[in-house]
């Protein structure tokens, strides 16, 4: 709401794309209110490496606001946005006190992302997390450290076995990324910190229905990915459906895969933001946006990262971060000119830089445009290109060194199971999924 | 039990003294079994600084089968020990999935800590979380950012001054440290990050019915950290006792304070060791030990650290990380000697290496024997002495790459919220303000 002349530029999301739109105000006379419910911004390519062991929560989340501290402008608000009241233009946002809040906006900006989706199986939820928050990874990194744990007390041959079999449902970048730091922690990390097990003779199953892992890139490159997570010892289980997911482990393809330890690395479905804007979608859900990322009919409501669906060249644009960080400076800089009668810059325009999943250690997979690459270049390429992402000089910083402490050494940094109720209480809400309460 | 002629050496705590003991039997012939509830080793005199949001947990813990990884000798188990049968010389412990397992011994050694208690008062840990564990601690960091967080987002004056009101019972060591710290996190490191509120203006009290903070320590030392805290900002009340905590606050010598973040820093317990074994112990419940820190009665069983009473000089030694360091040293020594036949080593003596609290930033107090200071040379000797004793190299670089950044910016390096259950989903219809609706 304009007040006094000074309009009022709300983003809802704080993740790659919103952060971008508010840096690129930074000078703007406008008042800007950046929402999200998390008080982090997640460097979410990283997550897989905070699930197993290798990197610490605050190595890839740093709070919004610190990261905003000195953009006067910009006033940072924890709240879960619920709803866009377009008539009023406000936004309805759930306050941490369970007020609901409306949020008056000139221009708004949503920028929430996706989260992961159980394709109608719910009830998978509660034996197979998912990854898409750092709470999720504290979450996985506790299971699977605790897998460990049990199995080195565990007198059963076979229970042990149960406890020493993990499945990832779901080759996407996320499900091969996991399988691979799962493979390298067996079978060098967790070396010598067991009597009774060997960690390496752990089993790591990798499933799809899709017929290759990694569907998204080339063909070749899905291939190179397979060979090297199987030299890496993961089985992988191609065109298998999964029938079911209970607490003994999965049915896939009729087969019974007895496991203490599945985790969901399938099926990332969009925000509601289509919903609230009762605006017309692609299949998967994500808002249609015009060329300058407006949703048709509304100039002053802008969707951009992976909740929105950007057509190029007659192709959607992908959901990587990438996308999103562009996006996002694209939107800032629109509206600023909107608001100085400046030059408004033409239709959004993605410049590729690129797709790439690491396997293992030292080993990634790379395409962009028609070129590609595989294997140990293509692992430098990645983490010359995540140290340069991530945000702060301090967190940087870190993430090398810990980085190059973990390929030297074999040593992984954070291996902590943090438990609000002690180790063994199994009906502690820290052992449930999210969202399930405990009795 | 003794297998084959090599006998089993049971461990239960990886706290300060149990670790020390393991080390010191790092050569051993015997089998040696450590048992902790926890799978990290903590250093707790930090951990007031993860609960302030200057150290990550991953700094002050680490794995315990991580730091006896090259210990071959040596087996971790995870699980809490729920009592000791002296006639079959086991100890039963619950594993992780609550099955009840007996581990025998030949030599068992107990150094199973403390604990905090509500004296009585149960019902106040729902209001005012105490803060032993790094659960305790990250739980106290949320509560304390979180309140920041809504009072930016209240529009209430008198919910934002409650908001805004941190009480802590309690003005032992933890009191005192976690007030300090508190202090420089509202009046440096948040500065700058919030818009409508001014976390300078935090209310900080700190109450205990004793007539001095630290009573531990000399009273010059006591008058000089309460003068240091007053500097600070510190509300310091004394000489009054708490009638209630309740969800809005405490009531303190018939003075109600409303606060929306109590934190429990009274009331220390020793473990139940003295329970299981059915043994001696003084006024507190501590083991009464002999002076080579056996049980009376039962040569082969040990109790050492702050669960264990020993005296010395006709005091008991103090409930501090030294003593249970120097005990555990010297109870593996003990058995060692026993084992191989060896010299065994006299009645335990302590060598008094002095005790310390910080107050904020850059001041100290330090007593040793008849000597003490405060200020900023007891705070430089303070920091020289924790980075010396946290454990791995890389733990200690990282600590202190953290405190001369914070020391110089002011800026912190662990202010995540990491929540399962995201921000609020006040789904339910009955959870809103009358006439909104849910979506």
């Amino acid at each position: 709401m304009t007040i006094q002349g000074v309009p009022a530029i709300v983003i809802v999301g704080g993740g790659f794309g919103g952060l971008a739109a508010a840096k690129a105000l930074k000078h703007s006379r406008a008042r800007v209110v950046l929402i999200d419910r998390e008080n982090h911004h997640l460097f979410q390519p990283l997550l897989y490496q905070v699930a197993t062991s290798e990197l610490a929560p605050g190595q890839i989340g740093s709070p919004i606001r610190n990261i905003l501290r000195n953009q006067a402008n910009t006033t940072v608000l924890l709240g879960e946005v619920v709803d866009v009241d377009k008539v009023h233009r406000c936004v309805l946002v759930n306050s941490l006190d369970r007020q609901r809040v409306p949020v008056p906006y000139d221009y708004l900006i949503l920028a929430t992302g996706q989260q992961h989706t159980y394709l109608g199986h719910n009830e998978y939820q509660q034996f197979a997390p998912g990854l898409k928050t750092l709470a999720d990874a504290v979450l996985i990194r506790s299971k699977i450290l605790r897998a460990f744990e049990q199995a080195e007390a565990e007198e059963d041959p076979t229970r042990q076995r149960d406890l020493l079999t993990f499945v990832l449902v779901g080759a996407g970048p996320t499900g091969v990324e996991m399988a691979g730091a799962i493979a390298v922690l067996v079978r060098k990390s967790l070396k010598s910190e067991f009597r009774r097990i060997d960690p390496a003779s752990a089993r790591i199953v990798l499933v799809d229905k899709s017929e290759r892992v990694l569907p998204a890139f080339f063909k070749t490159l899905s291939s190179a990915a397979r060979a090297r997570l199987e030299q890496l010892g993961v089985e992988v289980r191609l065109s298998c459906s999964v029938d079911s997911i209970d607490k003994d482990g999965v049915v896939i393809a009729g087969e019974r895969i007895s496991s203490r330890t599945v985790i969901w690395t399938a099926g990332i479905t969009p925000s509601p933001a289509a919903k609230w804007l009762n605006a017309e979608s692609d299949p998967a859900g994500r808002v249609l946006v015009k060329g300058d990322l407006t949703v048709p009919g509304y100039p002053d409501i802008f969707v951009v990262g992976d909740t929105s669906c950007c057509y190029q060249d007659g192709k959607p644009l992908p959901s990587v971060a990438h996308v999103a960080i562009q996006q996002g400076q694209y939107v800032g800089k629109l509206i600023e000119a909107r608001l100085t009668n400046g030059l408004a810059p033409g239709r959004f325009s993605y410049f590729d830089k690129g797709n790439m999943a690491v396997i293992g250690k030292g080993f990634a997979v790379l395409q962009s445009g028609d070129f590609y690459i595989s294997g140990a270049s293509a692992w430098l390429t990645w983490a010359a290109v995540h140290l340069e992402c991530l945000m702060r000089s301090s967190v940087r910083f870190s993430v090398f060194v810990q980085w190059l402490w973990t390929y030297l050494t074999g040593q992984r940094g954070s291996g902590l199971i943090i438990d609000q109720h002690g180790a063994q209480r199994p009906t502690a809400e820290s052992d449930l999924p999210p969202g399930v309460k405990a009795a």
